[in-house]
């Protein structure tokens, strides 16, 4: 409408924290004790994931990246939001912020815990992330 | 029934193939220029994942790992099949198969190409895997 | 001494970048084409390593946690500089900020290219990393 | 020398043990209490590693890559024997025979534990490598 600014989308928060929540009852964790639940909205949709360890510490699987995982299968490409649940807000590791840099520069990020949330960016979680522009030589 | 043996459960691999092929379309596979799509059958359910490359080529993610994480974000653990969708029968892996024997011992393994496909083993493809049990000092 | 500020260590850039040009030099990027140098000052010595990648990308493992391998078997746990050597002055991925985050919080980084170089620091590169103390419960 | 067949070159297992020995005793193990010890013996030098852990578990590195890291970084390419360190002997996870499968086909393995060791070869723990070829589409 004329007169107006563009409204950036409306983020459904308490849907993606459903479906982290969801997700994080299911994760295996057993070497870490330490469960996490992802969501990220992408191209409208929500895509959940948990944390997949493994006896081999480095071959397990974060969950940000399960839901970042899920999304692509999907078909979707921007990412346009993401939602992490832990006992406490936690932020991702830098592999998920690196991994996720792929999809989406500015994309809000919200951190839940037990008892309250924080919210933060990825641009200020991964300043001057590796791009696939870096690549050339 | 008294007198016979137990059967293996039935594995529908048409429709293994089927979430592959679809979840391959979506691969994010810019790097390499080799998409992949995997599905595992899991306690009686389907799951489907692709690769999801990243610019730092180590923090991408194979189409068998991606298929896992959603089986595991499911609630599923048993690892009943695994197929592989490439433009040639393709070997998943080490990294994939430490993940899936994680969830599987002896789990039959289909693997596909444009033209023809190859069935293996987890157990064949993995021997002496590195588990849990491994961990103890 | 009383009216002094207390002086940071030197760090012997020159040096640091000596060692990541000669590990560059070995890197194994056939897939990438973008063969990286890193080098970590720790405890007080200097340890370079570079990429080594897989045809399995996921597998490969990048110049700085090369470095730092080095540095940890050599048993040295404090980080006190990190320089990393590309074609461009080029920032560590997420994944190897995170894993440098183990050892320092504010390291001083040098981003060398073949023309010119960038300061900067791991507090920056990462702020609020994945530490040991985010896995309590 | 006509009439003789090719002998394959002599391993010095011992020295190849104390170093991954040393290289253990340098292990950054906090999550997992299993420090790991590996040596690989490529073109003709030793190179040593152990497992560097991380709060993020899938950033950390097994011994294992460590060692073929330091043995890339200082030019060496072909991977001639490896042996691995741990309390009882402990095969290499799935990830590292993938790392290691890069660098050779048909390597002697050696897991060696406090009490007796284990040989075993690269070419029956890992069958069907994924290997560069594997990329043509």
């Amino acid at each position: 409408m004329s007169g107006q600014a563009q409204m950036p989308p409306m983020i459904d928060w308490a849907a993606l924290e459903q479906a982290a929540r969801k997700a994080r009852a299911n994760a295996h964790a057993p070497y870490s004790g330490f469960p996490v639940g992802a969501a990220v909205l992408a191209d409208g949709s929500i895509h959940a994931g948990c944390n997949v360890e493994n006896a081999s510490y480095p071959v397990g699987l974060c969950a940000e990246r399960a839901a970042l995982a899920a999304a692509v299968a999907a078909g979707a490409r921007g990412i346009e939001a993401v939602l992490v649940v832990a006992g406490r807000p936690t932020s991702p590791c830098g592999m998920c912020r690196q991994a996720l840099a792929e999809f989406g520069a500015a994309v809000p990020v919200r951190l839940v815990g037990d008892e309250g949330a924080i919210e933060t960016d990825l641009a200020v979680l991964l300043p001057t992330p590796f791009l696939s522009g870096d690549l050339c030589r």
